[in-house]
């Protein structure tokens, strides 16, 4: 690439470019913005980029204004697009920063870091739920609200860009400074999110063949839809390579490096959907499938997204037969996150009280005593069948007790079954083993919380050594920091959804039959699963 | 030039592209408007054409939606950028014609025609008043206007919007078309109209260094100043090189190729200012000068446009002493236009009736007696002094006489004076004589109606054969169908605005010198004209 010569230094979204230019006289009497386009390209080319300088109508006046206001020397602001810059502004006094927002445009939340692209240093970050939820819980609800709704589509654009315009002034607020003086934006969202926000038509998304509108659109001006940030600033948004397979995930293969790593990686990000890369610097296969709603707060009665009072760890001493629980902020607790329940659900299948079919079981009269007390006091029969109290309701944030109901087990056995037939799948595919790979990145709540090993025992993740398994936080906001930063790193995404190979798991046979066979603790074929132990129970009981 | 190889054709501004895409399925079901621009991105490719094509945001959803509506065949429309390409339209159907309208933008009067950019025909020819001329007749007025009179920027600039407007509704009705089907707009004017077009300051045009806000602005849409053309109508804008040499000229240039030929040739366009170039296709000089008003009706008492009833030829009968005068459109004279007065002038001048020095001289005394009768009749005494009566006022439109008084006789010297010394500035900074010259392009209404012969009597013209002089009409008009046509052209009028020197005669110390011996007929020094018959007047009468 162009850009990787040591003259050729890699650029951020948006920059200033010091300008030292002559004033006019009748030697040089050159026009005021001619001008500044001759100094812009001078001072470019001295630093290797040799690109076209334009200063779009709308900056016309207000550019040549303010470079003849400097009396012809400053700071112009300079936006890196794909193979041009535009100069949107100018100030004589060097800007004390260039503040530029990266937004993960979640389905429910939106969270977003306010960086100096001078400095390079992180100012602020915050995050506020997205506004589009009273219109609809999933995305498949906004895409019925959008097209089926009259003025839905422009209702939650409306929704979104208000709940951004609210995070651009709370990251403003942070640093002390103006939501007008934030420069730049990038957006790491899901197809659908994306499709929002831009105004268009998600129609296809959810329909078969899963077409979007589009994939990668071309930069524009945040004031175009609507966005309160400075009339300059670009709105940068990461490509999506299908319907099920946006942004976000291309972010989560940026920040995690896979697709410029030698040796083949895999990289596993669950929010509603599981979506997983596999690959290298050669080559990047991907999938995604429904294994997520029972671990993101979405499905379990008792379930809830990773936040105060969350139960998130959950160890069972099997020998004083006592229940221990963590929750987030050590609030009473109110529910239980993914990470807490596949812990439980593990810690449960290894005390015999789950079965390898996942079912809970009240087998009492097994020996020791104590067992037989804790299943007497915490499995009970209520309106929805048996269900076990991980919290009793006294010690509860709500005064109700904190459950895991049979259903609730059943909607967490399918999501680890469909998880771990899409790992397979993929690997399958292209006739990788588990064990050739480098690294598994965890990108990431999920990530950031789950127990490997429980997820291990489960079976929902492969039986590998521990350090393998890499959480990597919220690499859909990592990313959307990253193409802010880097050209190279733009390049890198636009490079990825070019050569990435998207495997549609609804028409794939392959798939029916490894989620059957996953449908079991930790699998139908224990001998791929060698560090978890066999629980033997009385199938009698 | 990269296309001027036989694979990379000549690009209009804007132009159709034929797209056959495969409908998305499962197998592909890469987003609608990705698979647009691969599409083409393929097609423009094949035809050698390689920049990258963007669907700007605000086309997005249209270009979109009529994309799949028309089942991923048929026409994209496609603008012709520096370096890019832009899609903002489709359509199923092969549009009839790409109507395209290049602008001629006067300062007293627009002139356009419509283009079909398909099949190259010319559709339409129209023209209006400038509807600025009511904050101000002149240049300089309008900038004092835009300068000095609260939102007087914004009120000239919508008056000729809403003239073009008017103009487009004329082309588009002429040739049974909606103006929103006019597809492009290419604009060539001087350097202040452009200004006030855009929107963007002229005040430091007129004041010294003569510093013009831009000078070639990047190309922009046209509903950006409100424009009633196609939402996706890109308007192309002829650059300028300085305050008093605009696109106009640069169009002149273009339409009369100097800028492409071995033999050093001139171009000489009388407007307000008398604007000339010489050069060839090594080299570019050019310079201006108030030259014209007493040659284009703002001065002279009488003086009009080229128009119905203007006095264009003048025949002065020397053996019957009659006065034979041609009009525009046989009408009943009401002034004279330019042409027709440097023919009365040069016919006076040969009768002995205005001396060397521009006087009208009243000698009666001598012979023949039919011209002492002439001399009685034509010759009168009012309040301005002597005038000479052209059309005596039973034979006009109005009633009144058509007269030449001495005050535009002094001014038209001053313009024949300052035209001479211009060329003979130009000619004398890069040491070419006249009779180098191998063509001399004579644009506008000025060169369609002159007698070169009469300008050469008056020491306005350089004493040539005459069929050096070679009329173009409307060159800057025509400048500006050529961009519209032709990448070439547009990338021509670039080169010349880089490759030309401008000579600011305002400094000149030697125009000034030559100025002062200009200011007889033909010359002080009259071996510079040889032609021309020395005439002797009793210079006691």
């Amino acid at each position: 690439m162009e850009n990787e010569t040591p003259d050729n230094p890699d650029l951020p979204l948006t920059l200033t470019v010091d300008v030292q230019a002559e004033p006019p006289d009748l030697q040089d009497n050159t026009a005021d913005l001619d001008r500044l386009r001759q100094a812009l390209n001078r001072a470019l080319s001295a630093r290797g980029m040799d690109h076209p300088v334009a200063i779009p109508f709308r900056f016309m006046a207000r550019v040549g204004q303010a470079f003849r206001d400097a009396d012809f020397h400053g700071h112009a602001v300079v936006n890196v697009l794909d193979n041009r810059f535009e100069c949107v502004d100018f100030s004589a006094q060097s800007p004390r920063e260039l503040p530029a927002m990266a937004l993960d445009l979640g389905t429910t939340h939106l969270e977003a870091t306010l960086i100096d692209l001078q400095s390079g240093n992180n100012l602020a970050r915050a995050n506020r739920p997205n506004g589009q939820i009273k219109y609809g819980a999933d995305i498949l609800a906004r895409i019925h609200y959008a097209t089926g709704q009259k003025d839905g589509l422009a209702i939650l654009q409306q929704a979104v860009v208000d709940s951004i315009n609210q995070l651009a002034e709370d990251l403003a607020g942070q640093a002390g400074l103006e939501v007008e003086q934030i420069r730049a934006l990038s957006v790491s969202g899901n197809t659908t999110m994306v499709h929002l926000l831009l105004g268009l038509s998600p129609y296809h998304i959810c329909r078969e063949p899963y077409t979007p509108f589009v994939g990668w659109p071309d930069p524009f001006f945040g004031v175009e839809i609507g966005l309160a940030l400075n009339s300059g600033a670009p709105v940068w948004v990461l490509p999506s390579i299908g319907s099920y397979f946006g942004g976000d995930l291309i972010s989560g293969i940026l920040a995690s490096g896979l697709d410029e790593q030698e040796n083949t990686a895999m990289l596993i990000d669950v929010g509603t959907n599981a979506e997983v890369v596999l690959g290298n610097r050669e080559w990047l296969i991907a999938c995604a499938g429904a294994a997520g709603p029972a671990l993101e707060g979405g499905v379990a009665r008792m379930g809830m997204r990773a936040g105060p009072g969350a139960i998130e760890h959950v160890r069972l001493d099997r020998d004083r037969w006592h229940l221990a629980v963590n929750t987030i902020d050590n609030k009473p607790a109110v529910g239980i996150c993914g990470s807490g329940l596949i812990e439980l659900v593990a810690e449960l299948f290894l005390a015999g009280i789950i079965d390898i079919r996942g079912k809970l079981r009240r087998d009492t009269e097994a020996e020791p005593e104590a067992r037989q007390r804790f299943i007497r006091e915490r499995l009970v029969q209520d309106e929805d069948g048996l269900s076990f109290i991980i919290v009793p309701a006294e010690e509860t944030g709500h005064g109700r007790p904190v459950t895991l109901a049979q259903v609730d087990l059943d909607a967490m056995m399918r999501s680890k079954a469909a998880m771990y037939a899409i790992l397979t799948t993929l690997v399958g595919q292209v006739g990788v083993e588990f064990a050739d790979l480098d690294t598994i990145y965890v990108a990431g709540a999920f990530g950031k919380h789950i127990d490997p090993r429980a997820a291990i025992t489960l079976g929902m993740l492969p039986d590998l050594p521990l350090t393998i398994y890499k959480p990597i936080g919220n690499s859909s906001l990592a990313g959307a920091e990253l193409v802010l930063r880097s050209e190279k790193a733009r390049r890198r995404a636009l490079l990825i959804g070019q050569k990435i190979t998207y495997i549609e798991l609804n028409v794939n046979q392959e798939f029916m039959i490894r989620f059957s066979g996953s449908r079991f603790i930790p699998h139908t074929d224990p001998s791929l699963f060698p560090t978890v132990p066999i629980i033997k129970i009385d199938e009698g009981a």
